[in-house]
């Protein structure tokens, strides 16, 4: 029986990271794999959304170019040509994984894996034993039990993914980041769309008052909040509305994104304790199974591709490393790639009430600053909030929304990680003219002394 | 005599920030400006500049559109358009300056200001006294003797931002930031470009194997390094090569961006030591007169618009404030916005070299990373490099070219402030997909323990 130091199953942001760290600490590993490389942040998550959300951005500067010079006739959108581009790139990244699993020395197998007990995992007619083992078999699209939601016409994120035509219509069903982003990019190539959201806003981990304005800036998206949806027919979707009243809205297609579960069916002989999020996990990542770690969506503790990675290395410290480090979720930032984009880090206003930190926040209207007028004209909206305790002065949280929102909130999780204070970013040096400035004008607006 | 706390001469991004931040503070300031609001940065410099390069970016994007699956058809270019749009943002910020000095109490005078003395200015007949005087006069483009240079259709960046048509050609004298993103704007809105540069290499801030690789990423501009420009014809540049040859470029217009110098006419009554690169001043800001200090290009310590804005918080911590704060120049990102964009902070391997600063660093090529991959695809080109001290492991050089550059930059200039170390780094979560992760790979790749 082929031994190894470690097994991870599933290669998606959470797997592969864990076996190239395993192997570049020159650990012998073996890597499973049921699909392809790259799990559903790869192939049907992130990085085809990412994608596509980029060329339906361009389609929109296309046609929204007149203001700033640029004249183009005749501008149109070719499905075909955005989801080949989107394959291409799914195809290189999986090939970018391959090549990181070679050239760390880890053995690859593709095939289902079967879970005999904390050391044996089986993968067709073998069998393979493993020191650690990983479980990073990440998640599935959660579909309710409403009526008529197994038609075709009813498609999870993993199927719109493959869709061959521009849909007339489409009725998304809950308003989280994947329904928000699928409904930016069919609204911004031409489809009629309505987000039906069973809670009294979108976008949960959003703070309120950005996430009434994204829905505003969704233009094209007409948004439905507290509504129960009651039954999906071969055309319509219907539903009972925030006052109770019955409702329905024609849709050629319905997509269903409510939620993800995790993939934790086939774990059954493990013995592992498991709750309602997923598999139990403490800050090591290390389940009740001294030698078995839980990573990812499979554990349910964030439900994020970078979540994943950093709980891989947090893993791969503790069962390889130094053991020093420890799984935190103060600094996690989300992003959402719509037309505009956001991102957070850190918390809410409503969470720090609900938390009982007291805390000051400060938020500036994008319109403010040079950089966001030279490209989007003094009617454009954005807003950037920076929250600090407010007996320490430290930040807690960094709230963006508009553009580079996604490229810009990286500095924000280092100012928390690093616990610099208001006044410490006050003295940090922003590059003029850049939309990142804002976060410093919050600053100064915070606390203006100098 | 009208009588203030302080005194600001120049309403550029040193002197209008000086003014707000010492009005915040209830002091009684009055700002004086020759001709409008904000300076050259907001007029002929920073902004226009990016509103011009968005335009031409929109165009590019509309042109280049067919593999995402965006087609258009007689996509076509109105420099006429580009630039109201950009006088009106323009206009805005000016605007928005006059807004912060109402707010803030600043009482303003339009005029050129004479120096008397320490603490007494006149502009036309009246004099004003203050305690302290802060100047922030600025610089002007530094046109060389070259024969022929005072002819129309050579223009400095003041001049180049009013022309009504499209060149046919364009000769760039000198490669620096400001030629540099002249020559991007004019390259892809469709005029033949040459750059002309007479050392080694473009953009001496930069990293020499980024500066290579903008070069070859500027498709549509040729470069001729080490080269020494003779003379300037109705429509040619008479210049010597790297060889010594004698060469000839035809250009319909010239654009000469050699450098800039300290706008220091006027001061000679004051008694202020100046040596060639401006006014001088300690790290407080402070000049050889105790209550008069100097900030922003006419000091000419770092000709960047946040460098001055800093220096004017510097400034006035120093005067009405905590006194504390001392000016920093190790931590000052700076950001080329062309097609690609750059941006950097803190010190490249050459530089350490000169400084003998033991370091280590590395370089991670972009196309590795699943956003750039899904925007730019796989011939994408550019670059990410993280340098270290070699033994402390202190962030010291962040180098960026690429989308997103200068939306990404300002978190560098974070790590190398909060002193943060490779280690540290790559305990920061970076959201996935992001530009911004190739900095966490460029970590582990500089040391992949755990």
């Amino acid at each position: 029986m082929d031994s190894f130091d470690l097994i991870v199953v599933g290669s998606g942001p959470g797997g592969y990271v864990a076996a190239e760290r395993a192997g570049a600490l020159g650990k012998k590993v073996l890597l499973i794999e049921k699909e392809h490389f790259g799990g559903v942040c790869t192939n049907r998550g992130c990085i085809p959304t990412k994608s596509l959300l980029n060329s339906a951005k361009l389609y929109a500067h296309a046609q929204d170019g007149k203001q700033f010079g640029v004249q183009a006739e005749g501008v149109s959108f070719s499905l075909a040509d955005a989801m080949a581009w989107k394959q291409e790139t799914i195809n290189t990244l999986r090939g970018g994984i391959e090549f990181l699993m070679k050239s760390n020395k880890v053995q690859v197998v593709f095939g289902e894996a079967q879970f005999l007990d904390a050391h044996h995992v089986q993968v067709a007619n073998t069998t393979y034993e493993g020191s650690y083992l990983i479980i990073a078999t990440g998640s599935s699209p959660f579909v309710p039990p409403i009526p008529g939601s197994k038609q075709s016409h009813v498609l999870t994120s993993d199927g719109i993914l493959e869709i061959k035509d521009i849909p007339s219509s489409l009725v998304v069903i809950g308003g989280g980041v994947i329904g928000i982003e699928f409904a930016s990019f069919f609204s911004m190539i031409g489809t009629k769309v309505t987000v039906l959201e069973m809670m009294s806003e979108i976008l949960p981990m959003m703070d309120g008052e950005f996430a009434k304005l994204m829905r505003r800036e969704l233009k094209g998206v007409d948004f439905h909040l507290g509504c129960k949806v009651e039954e999906i027919t071969s055309d319509s979707v219907l539903y009972t509305d925030a006052k109770g009243e019955k409702k329905s809205i024609g849709a050629s297609l319905v997509l269903m994104s409510v939620g993800r579960k995790p993939n934790t069916q086939g774990l059954e002989k493990l013995g592992l304790d498991i709750d309602r999020r997923g598999v139990v996990v403490n800050e090591r990542m290390q389940t009740n199974l001294a030698t078995v770690y839980a990573i990812g969506d499979v554990n349910g503790r964030s439900l994020l591709a970078h979540s994943a990675s950093r709980m891989a290395e947090v893993a791969i410290s503790n069962i390889f490393g130094s053991k020093a480090m420890r799984m935190r979720y103060q600094a996690i930032p989300w992003a959402v790639y719509g037309n505009p984009e956001s991102a957070g880090c850190g918390i809410t206003e409503a969470e720090a009430a609900k938390l009982g930190i007291p805390i000051k926040s400060q938020t500036v209207q994008m319109r403010s600053n040079g950089r966001f007028l030279a490209e989007h004209g003094k009617k454009g909206a954005g807003l950037v909030k920076v929250i600090c305790h407010a007996h320490t002065g430290a930040i807690v949280g960094v709230h963006l929304l508009g553009p580079y929102s996604s490229e810009m909130i990286w500095g924000a999780s280092a100012l928390i990680e690093a616990q610099l204070r208001v006044q410490d970013v006050k003295e940090i040096v922003f590059p003029h003219p850049s939309v990142s400035e804002l976060i410093k004008d919050a600053c100064f607006q915070l606390d203006h002394t100098l």
